[in-house]
């Protein structure tokens, strides 16, 4: 049976209007009991917003949101950009929504704006918790992208970070590097890191190689200048303890690297061969071209698009599931040397 | 006397419905004619709507886009990030709307989304013309960036591309450059090629020198692609046909310029200098680091947004005006040798 807004009125005995407020994320006039009983209630009686009768009402809405940490890391904008592309092929129009990687505004773009401006959320959150992702479930379709919030009942797309970090591990030890430094280690808000340490530790395993845990550099915010500040420890080591290779954990901060190297007089990649992750264009220019693990924006856009559109109209027949999208190694100068075609 | 709706529709006969459409630009159930006489019969009439009326009924909306072009420019997402930043300050949320420098998008974002999902509007347009924009006047407050659409009804926030232009060309001539190409020079969409154009035959000009016609090459999109085309194509003539300097109309030209040079096996800046305008951060991590002119972003960020808030709230005391904010020369390696600190 259907369970409506007067159901848990009634059940409740708070108004239909406030009942209303919660669902819809407007908790401005809503004290913090009673939205816990409207919610808790919304729970138990397993509400779900009438989504076909939202769609018929919004039908001339037809806005998706794009919610993303970082603005100046071009992989973000990328991914953006790929989104809107697939959106307008399905006449959506996507908004652009910075959240700082702040908790504040991750939960605005899920309760403040929606349902009313918003038809569905592309959510990459860097500050959210499966908890509070729970309670909105009643008031907009999400997609999650990105490396945390596993487990929370939402399709979510990424890449295999594991194995993104073993093929650009392995890539590295392929020709001929063996004291491989990683920038970028640390565990705050996302889980990439952990993941990303685990695959190179992997390729390390594998070919019997003993990683050296003093080649294991923070990273910050994983911006140009966390990956450069990174690279100048190294660099003030003694000759034989400095690495001939770094994995940097994002092409950002394999690019401050390679400025700090080249600023430095060494050779990439005679001398030290970089790699990233991410395949921003930014890479392509740099000299030498940086090699990269290339995930597939354009696939990762077509599906969390896809599939958000599918909740939105009410059409979506699978449970949530993690989806993983393609990617691949994308060898140029920075390991391979300057002969090689980019 | 103050005009409203209804003495509107009074005087065209046209339902207060109908000219509601109109002023909010919700054209989808005007006709054509009706929408001409109305338009015809607001400017006629001088009809303003009620801002601070408008303000009581949106208090709570607090929401602003910043609308601009190209998202895989980081000068645009360094002042998106720069107008959320002054935008927060002020209690305002952001929406980025990225409008592919398409006409239709952005006059969506001028009349299909507003007045109802936004209080006010920064926009970076590339597609529209004067009239089109007089058209939504009436329904959404707007700030213009950047090198179109002078002589509309808005504020307008700038830099003097002329001034720039001349200040980068004339930092090459003191280096002792004589030879400078200039990548970016074409007239689609934007004035800023033309007005750039302008500074750099002011500075060869007072300097005596007579620019080289050959060497003024278009510059497609302004995409790093563009910048390296451009050069490939002044790297390919005979020896004392080369430039011996380039001024790019934007960093991301310079910086696909500077790969190409780099790959060609010529010196930065010994046998070429390269300088651009944007400072984008990622000319500052390049080998070697990109001389530029930096507008100041957080100053052109503040202006626009104050000056959209204060239309917004109605005490927007001026007349529209061009407001011309400040930038500066950042002379780094690409100019200035690698002795050169940055």
């Amino acid at each position: 049976m259907t369970v409506h807004l007067k159901d848990i009125a009634a059940y409740t005995g708070v108004s239909i209007k406030t009942v209303s407020n919660v669902v819809n994320g407007n908790y401005e006039h809503v004290g913090p009991e009673t939205r816990a009983i409207v919610l808790d209630a919304i729970k138990k009686m397993n509400y779900r917003p009438n989504t076909a009768a939202r769609h018929l009402r919004k039908a001339s809405v037809s806005i998706l949101a794009y919610a993303f940490p970082d603005l100046s890391n071009p992989y973000f904008t990328d991914i953006g950009d790929a989104i809107a592309t697939v959106a307008a092929e399905l006449k959506y129009t996507v908004l652009l929504d910075y959240t700082f990687a702040e908790r504040d505004k991750e939960l605005n773009i899920l309760t403040g704006m929606s349902p009313h401006l918003l038809d569905g959320v592309i959510l990459d959150s860097h500050a959210l918790n499966v908890d509070d992702i729970a309670e909105v479930t009643a008031s907009t379709p999400i997609v999650l992208l990105g490396e945390r919030l596993f487990g929370a009942p939402f399709d979510h797309v990424l890449i295999d970070n594991v194995e993104a970090a073993y093929v650009a591990t392995s890539h590295l030890i392929a020709t001929g590097k063996r004291r491989i430094a990683a920038i970028g280690v640390q565990t705050a808000r996302s889980e990439a890191p952990s993941l990303r340490l685990q695959g190179f530790l992997r390729a390390h395993a594998e070919a019997h190689i003993q990683p050296d845990n003093s080649l294991l550099m923070d990273g910050g915010l994983w911006h140009r200048a966390d990956g450069a500040r990174a690279m100048q420890q190294l660099l003030q080591r003694e000759q034989n303890a400095m690495p001939d290779a770094v994995f940097c954990f994002n092409d950002l901060m394999a690019l401050g690297a390679m400025s700090v190297i080249n600023a430095a007089g060494y050779r990439i990649p005679e001398d030290i061969a970089v790699i990233g992750i991410d395949d921003i264009e930014d890479g392509r220019y740099a000299s030498p071209a940086l090699s990269t693990i290339a995930p597939d924006k354009p696939e990762i856009a077509r599906l969390a698009v896809t599939r958000l559109v599918d909740h939105i109209k009410g059409h979506a027949s699978q449970p949530p599931a993690s989806i993983m999208a393609p990617f691949h190694l994308q060898a140029r100068a920075s390991t391979l040397g300057r002969q090689a075609t980019h």
